[in-house]
């Protein structure tokens, strides 16, 4: 191919329509979008990216643009694999997960994006899918709607086509979560699929209780009761309920999930290709998952996950976040018969509304 | 007290006098300082700070600015304790280790510094110190001096009051380590403390022969022998050697100090509080280091870590880093009698002198 020869970074705050909060990140009023485009010597190009729930994200451009631009400049772009082990090393004082964790992802998804157009495929065709589709849920971010206003988004996900659907957990009383789960089930009817999420905010013990109480509700899993950190903990919820437990989104190595798969006994993973490594990390958590026998599922970011879950063996549901990163895209995600569809054009598939996101960001700033 | 009013965040690129390697973090040429100087709404103004091997200073600065400054502006600064586990889930998502943790430790030292001049004490008294000294070994970066200037860099360490040493391990081949570690110990003779650092270059086998070919040389502890995160492979090692193994330099969160305590069998325990959580969080490590009876050893950072060390009953050693922060203070470390003496001016004892620190950053981008 060529050697790196540019690295373009930006930065978008993207406002959400609505407050969205949930039990551990408190409000959301906003998302930020980081960008790294790369162009290499022939004058060829891949953007990548990362996003935040709204902090970090200028820490995140600072050390693509002062500790990876540089170094990144004059290498091979094919050796996408050494390039990434080689940016963990550069990184490591200041990473093992974090921010570096984001960074490394944004610049490993261009190079992917590159790679990809390069061979005129289609992510999910490149790393060996036999299909561009996977099953997609609806996850909202909604611990702060009365219950009207969830019921009333629950149907909006219904009559956008989806069959599966997460709320948030962890009010102030667990009667009160169970009303909000009861009520759900009761309007989505036995069919739907139906998933929770707690964003750790319970002790391992609350969490057992909790687990205990929702058996009734047929749920497909409950998501980080506890704080990711505590991978022996999530085993202890997994042993006293029926439940199957499920997270990913807040672990940023290899190591980690490593430790996830072995202490946790978890039922579903959810990796970021955001924040655990890009394409590169994901696809190595994809491996592990399928030597534990785990579905493999996502977080955040469906307009590229949609290519990354398609293309597993192993394939569970890919989240369609509440930060609604693909509608800066040229192309939204695509739901069709409740499923998600990759896109078929070379690439990783994601080209930004760059007119989009400058005035979502000016918005934001006026 | 008062209210947090303004921050100030300064970033310092201070070059090294020579090139110095260790085994996976390569060639240093400079280190990154950056501090953080918080004034109160009553005028007082404490200085906290973090730096770093060269990479990740712009994005802790980036993180300080934009995530933490207009986030604590107003808020109580006598809650310190409040506030760090506060900065703790604002930054969650982005954090868990890695930059964050340098961006909280430089705040928090900050709030310290207010803390005890409000008290009129210094740092080692304040937290209940006896005394104010500790024992102090010289750590050299010194992988790649050749055996007579290694030698001669150790010759220098005992001139200057040292009575124990640490070099970097690493070279191509176990021979070569065995070899300048018997050098080293003949040129020091039996009654200097003696330690090793291969800044886990080595994998469990490799680190396990290491340790078995380096027990006659009378090792006080073998540093990070393989990455640090693999406590259970430390575990592995200590079961098959004499030498008791050291680690703390790249753990950044508490969990990560408690899977340590529990599985790595460590001999002796080094957290950093640039950027394991300042003072609040070095002072929980040291914490858990009393409840499994460990000595509390420091790296890096010696003026602030003299204090902190002396402070406690399990005391064990600072180490004298080959990164000279404290030559950019007003009191640069003091060595009486082979001990390490903690400054008795109220505060953290850690003042700067700004003009060096300007002359040193220009003369590294001159
Ligand atoms: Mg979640
Ligand atoms: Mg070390």
């Amino acid at each position: 191919m060529a050697k790196i020869a540019k690295l373009t970074v930006r930065v978008f705050d993207v406002p959400l329509a609505e407050v969205l909060s949930d039990a551990k990140h408190g409000d959301h009023t906003h998302f930020e979008l980081v960008t790294v485009t790369v162009q290499l010597s022939d004058g060829s190009e891949g953007t990548g990216y990362t996003y935040t729930g709204g902090k970090g994200g200028r820490a995140i451009a600072a050390m693509i643009e002062y500790d990876l631009a540089d170094w990144l400049i004059g290498q091979e772009a094919t050796n996408v694999e050494e390039i990434y082990e080689a940016m963990q090393w550069h990184l490591h004082y200041v990473a093992r997960g974090g921010v570096a964790s984001f960074a490394i992802s944004a610049v490993d998804i261009a190079l992917w994006d590159l790679r990809c157009k390069a061979a005129d495929k289609p992510l999910w065709e490149y790393i060996g899918g036999k299909g561009p589709e996977c099953p997609a849920y609806a996850g909202g971010i909604d611990l702060n709607f009365p219950l009207p206003k969830l019921l009333a988004s629950i149907q909006d996900y219904l009559d956008r086509g989806f069959r599966a659907v997460k709320i948030k957990i962890g009010q102030p009383t667990l009667a009160e979560d169970v009303e909000r789960i009861k009520a759900v089930r009761e309007l989505i009817g036995p069919d739907v699929k139906f998933m929770v999420d707690a964003n750790y905010s319970m002790s391992v013990d609350q969490a057992i209780k909790a687990a205990q109480a929702f058996e009734p509700f047929d749920l497909v899993w409950f998501e980080e009761p506890t704080i990711p950190d505590d991978y022996q903990g999530f085993g202890e919820i997994a042993k006293h309920s029926k439940i199957p437990l499920a997270m990913g989104e807040n672990l940023h190595t290899i190591h980690e999930f490593e430790y996830a798969f072995d202490q946790a006994d978890l039922g579903f993973v959810q990796p970021d290709a955001s924040n655990c490594g890009g394409v590169t990390g994901w696809l190595q958590v994809a491996q592990l998952s399928r030597k534990h026998g785990i579905p493999i599922c996502s977080h955040g970011m469906q307009e590229l996950h949609v290519s990354l879950v398609s293309a597993q063996e192993n394939r569970g549901w890919i989240e369609v976040h509440s930060f609604p990163i693909d509608q800066y895209t040229t192309q939204p995600l695509q739901i069709e018969n409740h499923m998600a569809l990759a896109p078929s054009v070379p690439g990783v598939g994601v080209t930004f509304d760059w007119g989009k996101l400058e005035d979502a960001h000016k918005e934001m700033h006026s």
